[in-house]
C-alpha cells in the first residue's frame, strides 16, 4: 500500500493558526460584516466534504507537498507537457454521433470545416450493447442516441472522405468494444491505412460500466480479459492510438462527488493497468498510450483541482505500485466533456452560460481535449445551431480569452493549491481503501462504489428538491413561459428499415462459410486463453461478420452479466423531514389507501430498452421510497413485452418509466400496448427522463398520464404521481361498477 | 510626485533568472515541444505592452510589494470588504432604459422580479445632452438609446411603485447632470423620500466625455465646478449616495487599452478629489463615497489583475497626495459592465459565451456590481429574452460556480500576482506623467489621453482587420448565413409625439413666474461663485423647470464646448505593408481617379445627431485616410441639414456616417432629402455602425449605397466604398451627359 512520507495531508488552516494581527483584524472586521453568524461557522461545505474557507493566504501554502513542480515533468501536476496549450491549444473534439453512418459523416464532415479538429463517434444503444439493428430487443434504440454501426461497411461509410491516417478518432465503447474497433481498423485497411498510422481513443472502460453507466454485455472477468487483449494488440500494432479512455465522467453524471470521480477513476485505471501487466506485458509498453476522461461540473476551480490532482495522484501511485522506467508511464493525459446532467430543460439558453464556465474549468485545469455539450442536450440531440454555439464556447475560448498564453495559469493560488491538496489527500484515502481491498474488480464485485455514487446521486437531489442547491430556472428564477426549441428529431424505424436492408445485403454478398468459421474460432480463442481476442474479431470483421454476429460468439463463450438493483434509503427521509411537502404527500397516500384497501401504491419502476442510464431512476426509486410509496426497481434492459408483465405479476399500480436515450415514442406505446393485451390496462403509466416538449402530446394522446422533465422536483413529482394513481384507480372501480350493474 | 519605495516594479523573470536545474530541463523540453521557435521569442505580446511568458513560477512572486495583504483592509488590493461575496454577492445592477419613462418602469419592475437587485438607468441622448425632446436638433434621438426624460413628472414615472428609499439607483448622466440629479431628488421628495434616504450612484464624470464619449455641454472648466458642486452637495445631504462614478468604461470601449483605462480613469479620479478639496471640501467628507466604473473585455486573468490593481493604485496614490485620516477614503469601489465593443453582429448567440467570459472576470476581480450585457446589443436594444440571458448569466455565477465561496480566489497566482505587479507598474508609470502635466485636467486640455486611446483603438482595428487579433465568426469561422435575431425597436416619433405632449401639460400647469426666477437665480449662480448649483437646480425643477429649460441657462453662463477632431495616421500603412489588399485598394483608386480628372475621393465623416461615440469613425477616418482616402472628419452633433452643407462646401463624393445609437432610420433619410433639397444627390451617402440587418432595406430604399456593420473589415470596406463612388460618378457623368445631348 502507497504511504506518501510527503504527502499533502497537513493542511494548514490559517483560519486557526495564523496570529498575525493583520490577521486578527480581519477576523473582527468579517465577523463585524457577518453579524451574527460566527466566523468560525462561515464556511461553504460540498458533498466532496471540503469545506471552502472564506479567507485563503500565503499561510495555507505551507506544508504543501505537490507545489514547485514544473510542466512536462513528473508528477506533471502543472500538465504533461512543458508548453501546454502555450505552443498548441487542447483539441477541440465534439462527441456526435445519430441516424445512420452516411448522415453522421455528414455532419463530421461540416463540423470540421467549422473548426473542430478531432472526432469522436456516438454509437446507438444496440451496437453498444452488441445488437444488430434487426434484433427485436432493439426496436426502439437503432440510431437513436447515437450511430447505427453493425458492420465494417458501415463503418467505412461513417468516415468516407476523411483519412483516417491524417484524424484523430475517438470512440466510445465498451461492452462491444471488440467487434466496433476491429471495424475501424477493417474500415482503415479497406482506406489504405495501416494500424499503425491510426491515431485516436477507444475507450474500453468496462469497470465504471458496473458501477454506473451500464453499457456492458460480459460478466466483470472476461470483460476484462478483452480489456487486456486491446491493451496488448495496440501496444504491439498501434503506436499512435490509445487503448483505453478511463472515464469518470459517466460517474459524475450519475452522481458522484468530484472526489469520488476522481479515486473511482484512477482506480481503475490501476485496475486496468494490473490487468495487462498480469497478461505479461511490460508497463512501459502501453502506460504512456493509457488516456482518461473527466466529466466537468459546476465548481469552477474545484473542477480545475481535479484535474490538476488526478494527475498528481497518477504519476504518485503508478510509481508506488509498477515503477515504470518510461517517465511518460507516469503521465496523466486527459479528454474532458462538460456535465449534462449540469443542464436544466427549463430556460434552455442558461445552458450556453454553464457550458462555457464548465469548459473553461476543464481548461484552467490543462485538458488535452474537450467536448462542450449543446445547450439543448437536457432535451434532444444536438441541432445544427446548437452544436455551432458548442464548438464556438471552445474557438472563443482559445482565440479570444486570453487563457492559453501561459501555462497552468492558476498555479499558486492560495485558494487552488489548497483545494488541490485537498483533493488529493480525499481521493488517496478512497484509492487507499480501494487498495487495500484488493483493487477496483473486487470493489466492483462488492458493489461499494456503485453504492457510494448512488446515495451520494440521493443527496445532490435531494438537496435541490429542498433549494438548498440552487439552479437558476429550475427551483429558482424560473422563466414565466417555456421557450420553444427547435430540436432534432431522429426518424428511427426508418433508420432501422435502412441498416436491415443493408444487412441483408452483406449477408447476401460474403462468403458465409469463412464468416461461420471465423467466428467459431473466435468463440474457441474467448473459451480458452492465450491468442488475442480483438485480432480473432478483426479477421472476423473483415469478412463480414457482423457486430451482432461477433458479440453473440463471444457472449455463447462469457454469458451475458446481468447486474441486482440495490437501493439507498433514508436520505430523503432525513432531508426534509417534518417539511410541508411530507405532509401533502402522506394526505396523497391517505387519500390513494382510502381507495385501494389499505394498500400503499406499488410502483414499478421500468428501464426500458438498452439505455442503462439509472441514476435519475434509482433516485425516484430511493426519494418515492422513502415517502412511502412501495417502489420495486426492474432490472436494465428489458422489453416493453417483458415489462408489462414484470408489473402485472407484482400486482403494480403504476409503472414509471425513465428514457434518457430518445427511444420514448416507440418503447412508451408499445408498453401501452403489452399492458392492454396482457389485460393490465388498470395501470397507470408514467414517465420521465430527457423527453422534449414537442412529444408530450404524442405521449398523453398514447396514453401516458404524466411526463416529468429534468429539474422537476421529486417531493412534487410524488405527490402528482399518486394522485394520478388515485384518480385512475377510482375511475377503473367506477368502470368495473359499472359494468358489473349493467351485466347484473 | 508619488514615488512607491516598496513599489513592484522589480518583476522579477524567472525566464532569465532561475538556473534551478529543472527549470533548465523544463527548457530544455519546451524548446523540444517549440521546434523552430526559439523559446526566448515565444510569449504573448498584448496591446498593454506587456509579454505574456510561457511559465510563471513562484520565483516570479520574488520582490513584489503587493502581495500579502488582507481583504477589507488598506490598500484593499483583495478587496474593499473583509468577506466580500461569501458574505453577500455582487450586486446585479443592469443598465437599462428607452422609450418613455412608463415602458422603462414597466421593464425595471419585470427585472427586480426576476431576480436583479439594483437599477440602473440609461437616458436617451437628447436628455444627456440637455435638450427637451421637443427640440428640432434631437428629432432622432428621443427615446432610442435610453429612456427620454424631460422633467420631475417623467422622473416620477420612471420610478412609479418602486420606493426610493430601499433601491439603489445608478444613473449614467454626465452633460445634463444637474437637472437630471435634481429631478431625481425631488421625485424623491414627492415619494416621501428624503434626500438622506436616497441610495445609488450619478456618474457625473464629465472629464472622460473629454476623451472619448464627448456627451459633454460645457467647456472643461465650469463642468468641473458642477462636478464640485455635486460633490459638496451630496457630502452634505446624501450619506448614502454617491456622488460620482469615475468610469474608464468607455475608454475601453473606444479602444483604449487596460493600462489606458487603468491610469486615465485613476488620474480623473484624483482631479475630483482635488477639485473638490479645492473648493474647500474635507477628503473624508466625500472620498467615502466616490465610486469608479470599469469596463470588462476578454482578457480574462488581464481583467481581473486590472481590478485588484486598481484598488492597490487608488489606496496608494489617494494616501500620498491627500493623506486622508479615514481609511474608507483609500478604498476604491467599483461598478463594471462586460464591453459592448467585444460583441459581435455575426453569429449574436457567440455574444452569450463572451459576456459569460467577462462576467466571471469582472467577479474574480472583486466588482462590487455588474451589468451584463444582451447578447443583441451589437445590434439593438435588448428584448425581454435577451435581457433575461444576460441577467441569468449573473445569477447562475452567484448561485452554480462555486465563485462566491472564497474571497479574491486568484490571490497568490504566480500568474495573476504579476499580471497585477506589471498593470500597477505600467499604470503608475502613466499615472506619474499625467500628474507631472498638473493633473486631468490639464491632460485634457493638450488632449493627451484622446490622442493616445485613438491611436489605440486604431491599432487594435488593424490587428484584427489582418487577422492577427482572432474574433470567431467575425473574422475566422464565419457563419454561412447570418441568424436572424427578434430585436426591440422604438418608435422614436411616437415617443416624442407623446413627450412633447407631456412637456406641453407641464408648461401649462407650472407657475411660469417663479419657474424664470428660479432659471434666473441658477443662470446668475453659474455665473458667479459660491453657490451650488446643485441645490439652484433643484429649486427650478421643483418648480417643473424642464431639463433643457435648465441647461440653458447653465449655457447662458458657461457656452456650449466644440471639440476640434484630429487624426490618427500611418498605422494602417505600417501594419498592412504591401499586403494584396491595399494593392486592389491602390486599383480602385486609380479608377475612381481616372474618372475624376485625377482628383482623390472625397469622403465626409458625419455624425448625426446627439450621439457622441466616434470610435468607429476615427478608426474609418485614420484607415481609410492611410488608403489614400481625402477624409475630412466633421463636427460631432451635427443635423442632416447642417452635415448636407458641410458636404456640398467641401466638395465630397462621398457623405459616411456613423451610427452606433438608432438614429438611423430617422437620420439617413432627412439626411438624403436634404442632399437633393440643396442640389448635392450626387453625393453618394454610406454608412457603417450598429444597424440591425432588419433595417438595411429601408436604409437602401432611402437612398443609401452602402452599409457596413461590426465586424466589417475596413479595407474591404474601403475598397466597395470606392468602387461604388466611382460607378456613381459614372452614372452622374452618363447622366448629365444625356441630359445636355437631349437638351443640346
Amino acid at each position: 500500500m502507497p504511504n506518501f512520507e510527503n504527502d499533502s495531508r497537513k493542511v494548514v488552516k490559517n483560519m486557526s493558526k495564523d496570529t498575525d494581527k493583520e490577521f486578527e483584524k480581519w477576523q473582527a472586521q468579517a465577523q463585524k460584516e457577518l453579524r451574527d453568524t460566527p466566523l468560525s461557522d462561515h464556511k461553504k461545505g460540498t458533498l466532496e466534504g471540503i469545506d471552502i474557507q472564506p479567507l485563503y493566504t500565503e499561510a495555507d501554502l505551507d506544508g504543501l507537498a505537490h507545489l514547485n513542480t514544473l510542466p512536462g515533468q513528473a508528477p506533471y501536476l502543472r500538465g504533461p507537457r512543458a508548453t501546454m496549450y502555450t505552443g498548441r491549444p487542447w483539441t477541440i473534439r465534439q462527441y456526435a454521433g445519430f441516424s445512420t453512418a452516411s448522415e453522421t459523416n455528414r455532419f463530421f464532415k461540416s463540423a470540421l470545416e467549422a473548426g473542430q479538429k478531432g472526432l469522436s463517434v456516438a454509437f446507438d444503444l444496440a451496437t453498444h450493447r452488441g445488437y444488430d439493428s434487426d434484433h427485436p430487443r432493439v426496436s426502439g434504440d437503432v440510431g437513436k442516441a447515437g450511430v447505427a454501426i453493425d458492420s465494417v461497411e458501415d463503418m467505412k461509410q461513417l468516415f468516407d472522405g476523411i483519412p483516417l491516417d491524417r484524424m484523430s478518432v475517438s470512440m466510445t465503447m465498451n461492452g462491444a468494444v471488440l467487434p466496433v474497433l476491429a471495424a475501424f481498423i477493417v474500415a482503415g485497411e479497406e482506406q489504405g491505412v495501416s494500424q499503425a498510422q491510426l491515431s485516436g481513443t477507444i475507450q474500453n472502460d468496462i469497470l465504471k460500466e458496473f458501477m454506473v453507466r451500464n453499457t456492458y454485455i460480459y460478466p466483470p472477468e472476461p470483460s476484462m480479459r478483452i480489456v487486456a487483449d486491446i491493451i496488448a494488440h495496440t501496444a504491439e500494432h498501434m503506436p499512435k492510438f490509445n487503448s483505453i479512455s478511463i472515464s469518470g465522467y459517466h460517474m459524475q453524471e450519475a452522481g458522484a462527488n468530484l472526489v469520488q470521480e476522481l479515486a473511482y477513476t484512477l482506480s481503475d485505471g490501476l485496475a486496468y493497468v494490473q490487468a495487462a501487466k498480469d497478461a505479461g506485458l511490460d508497463v512501459d509498453s502501453f502506460a504512456p498510450r493509457l488516456s482518461f476522461f473527466f466529466c466537468i461540473g459546476m465548481n469552477l476551480f474545484m473542477e480545475a483541482s481535479k484535474l490538476r490532482a488526478a494527475r498528481y495522484l497518477w504519476a504518485r501511485w503508478m510509481e508506488k505500485l509498477f515503477q515504470p522506467s518510461d517517465p511518460r508511464s507516469l503521465m496523466l493525459r486527459t479528454h474532458c466533456q462538460t456535465s449534462g446532467a449540469s443542464l436544466a430543460e427549463q430556460d434552455p439558453y442558461n445552458n450556453v452560460i454553464r457550458t462555457t464556465i464548465e469548459a473553461l474549468a476543464a481548461t484552467l485545469g490543462g485538458t488535452q481535449s474537450l467536448h462542450t455539450n449543446s445547450f439543448d442536450e437536457a432535451i434532444a440531440l444536438p441541432t445544427p445551431f446548437s452544436a455551432r454555439i458548442a464548438r464556438n464556447t471552445q474557438l472563443i475560448l482559445q482565440h479570444e480569452a486570453g487563457i492559453t498564453d501561459t501555462v497552468d495559469p492558476l498555479a499558486g493560488s492560495y485558494y487552488v493549491e489548497t483545494l488541490t491538496a485537498e483533493m488529493i489527500e480525499k481521493a488517496d484515502q478512497l484509492m487507499t481503501e480501494i487498495h487495500e481491498m484488493g483493487g477496483m474488480i473486487n470493489a466492483v464485485q462488492d458493489g461499494l462504489p456503485k453504492r457510494e455514487i448512488e446515495k451520494m446521486a440521493t443527496i445532490r437531489q435531494a438537496k435541490i428538491d429542498s433549494a438548498d442547491t440552487v439552479i437558476v430556472g429550475v427551483n429558482k428564477y424560473q422563466p414565466e413561459e417555456d421557450a420553444a426549441v427547435d430540436i432534432l428529431e431522429i426518424d428511427n424505424q426508418a433508420v432501422r428499415t435502412e441498416q436491415i436492408d443493408k444487412l441483408g445485403a452483406i449477408r447476401s454478398k460474403r462468403d458465409d462459410a469463412r464468416v461461420t468459421d471465423r467466428l467459431a474460432a473466435l468463440e474457441t480463442g474467448a473459451g480458452s486463453t492465450g491468442q488475442n481476442l480483438l485480432a480473432l474479431s478483426i479477421d472476423a470483421m473483415r469478412e463480414r461478420a457482423t457486430v451482432g454476429e461477433v458479440s453473440d460468439a463471444l457472449e455463447r463463450a462469457f454469458g451475458r452479466y446481468k447486474a441486482t438493483p440495490e437501493l439507498v434509503t433514508g436520505v430523503y427521509e432525513s432531508h426534509f423531514g417534518e417539511a410541508d411537502q411530507l405532509a401533502s404527500i402522506r394526505e396523497s397516500l391517505n387519500a390513494f389507501r382510502a381507495e385501494s384497501d389499505g394498500e400503499a401504491p406499488v410502483l414499478y419502476l421500468a428501464k426500458l430498452g438498452q439505455d442503462g442510464h439509472d441514476r435519475g431512476a434509482k433516485v425516484i426509486a430511493s426519494a418515492f421510497s422513502d415517502f412511502g410509496v412501495d417502489v420495486r426497481v426492474g432490472d436494465l434492459f428489458e422489453t416493453p413485452t417483458e415489462a408489462a408483465g414484470t408489473a402485472l405479476e407484482l400486482g403494480a399500480h403504476i409503472i414509471g418509466v425513465s428514457s434518457l436515450a430518445a427511444g420514448h415514442k416507440t418503447l412508451l406505446p408499445e408498453l401501452i400496448t403489452e399492458l392492454k393485451a396482457q389485460g393490465a390496462e388498470d395501470i397507470m403509466v408514467i414517465c420521465g427522463g430527457i423527453i422534449p416538449q414537442q412529444d408530450y402530446q404524442f405521449l398523453y394522446d398514447a396514453g401516458v398520464a404524466a411526463i416529468f422533465g429534468p429539474g422537476t422536483a421529486i417531493p412534487e413529482a410524488a405527490c402528482q404521481t399518486i394522485d394520478k394513481a388515485t384518480e385512475n384507480l377510482r375511475r377503473m372501480h367506477n368502470y368495473r361498477q359499472a359494468r358489473l350493474e349493467s351485466s347484473g
